[in-house]
């Protein structure tokens, strides 16, 4: 197996897991309150990591059937570990490679994916690869963010440096942090049909302490957590990068805003549509 | 009067009103829809322009009374043209500038500006001054775009410039085009409470012909209107421009997506709200 695609921009320390649930619980309606999957299918949950979407999804639809993969064995453990901890039981945990999917052909309901397609090298064969375990009539359902949509006051072209870092580094791994825009022609390509996109716009300003707190640690501590590959690289210097996430900090604080996008897209394979 | 006043970096050409109107039944229910006044109150609409945000307005809370203002007489007798068209009564047209209202201390139940404060030199003391007529528990709705916010795919260098573009010509008129990530900040300078800021996203792909019409005849068209403007200021060169506005298109084609995010807020004078 390469080696290289265990490689993963956020890393997978404690913190890195605590911000993954406390992103999903925070995001959880928002991204998931519509995705109900009925009782007896069977769904792909593709690339879970450490388990955040996997409880949420397996909680909104109990009598349906989830496996949830992902390349890295201590994530899953994680996500297994946290399942099992909410008594849920309708989840099969399984580990394997996004371009390799140890899985038969035309053997799920419905795929699940949840910002995965943004760090892989080539999403479009992932999808593709994706479609092939399908069966005639199933669904797919793709969740991405899009960096490039981070509106913000006071804006500041330091905090756009710093995020713009997140946004490099993520490139020099392959993957692509502003891949929400891109979903509908990805999944064209793909040859799914009957695409349809909806954007997911959170909004923060100090009225709202939890998406305040949403915004800091989710968004903020996500781009924190890349600083010493990016002062390392030479990306930005030492003060530039300091003053960019001041500023950040700064939009969460009285009279500042905050909002990101994200895109939901659910597409069929084949013309009948469960 | 100060005839800087009544420049407008849109212009009022007949294509400009009819994009006005075609804007505003498209975007109506997602800006106004949750905007209603109670049976008696007096509601000044602060620059109603050619009357496209009046005719919603007044249809939605036909038991209010508007008092509809704009400093352009040209663009007010348009204005009741289309109002006296659609037999609406509840509106009283009067020609006046919003730093110099022509109206008493506390006379309003309501105050509504939609897309104004992107165009003045100073957005607070327009809004200190609009707070003076409110009677203590009013409220002030406004809603402005921003600029920064247009999303696309494919992303193309030419047409943020285009983009830019607009939005250099607008602060050389004084203006701010990305001002709706700023009204929290400047209806808390004005003194204001109760604030409340919600952004409301327009997004258009291909399977939307609507959606995707909105974004050529508003959007696309509203940067197209400062073509000249922005060759002869020497902002960009005829060959980016070109390429620039095509880009734009390319946009609304199979496989593009576009969005944009309008800010919304309504804010109270005074601790008692209506």
């Amino acid at each position: 197996m390469d080696e290289h695609r265990h490689r993963y921009v956020h890393g997978r320390s404690h913190r890195e897991s605590e911000r993954l649930h406390y992103q999903a619980s925070g995001l959880a309606d928002l991204l998931h309150g519509d995705t109900r999957y009925l009782p007896g299918t069977r769904v792909l949950e593709a690339a879970c990591g450490v388990g955040a979407q996997t409880l949420i999804l397996a909680k909104n639809s109990p009598a349906a059937g989830f496996v949830s993969l992902d390349i890295s064995p201590e994530s899953l453990a994680l996500a297994e570990e946290r399942i099992r901890a909410e008594g849920v039981k309708n989840v099969t945990f399984c580990q394997g490679d996004v371009y390799c999917l140890p899985f038969r052909k035309e053997s799920f309901d419905h795929i699940f994916v949840c910002f995965l397609l943004e760090h892989l090298e080539n999403p479009l064969l992932a999808l593709e690869k994706m479609r092939g375990l399908l069966k005639e009539g199933g669904t797919i359902t793709v969740i991405e963010g899009d960096h490039g949509s981070a509106l913000f006051y006071p804006d500041s072209r330091d905090a756009h440096r710093v995020i713009d870092c997140l946004v490099d580094i993520q490139r020099q791994m392959g993957g692509n942090a502003m891949i929400g825009r891109e979903l509908r022609h990805l999944l064209l390509d793909a040859g799914f049909s009957k695409i349809a996109v909806s954007p997911r716009q959170v909004y923060a300003d100090s009225s709202q302490p939890e998406s305040i707190e949403g915004v800091r640690n989710i968004f903020i501590a996500m781009v924190e957590g890349v600083e010493d590959q990016a002062l390392a690289g030479n990306l930005v210097d030492a003060e530039t990068w300091e003053r960019g996430i001041l500023d950040l900090y700064r939009t969460t604080e009285k009279g500042g805003t905050f909002s990101y996008t994200f895109f939901k897209a659910v597409a069929g394979k084949g013309q009948r549509m469960p």
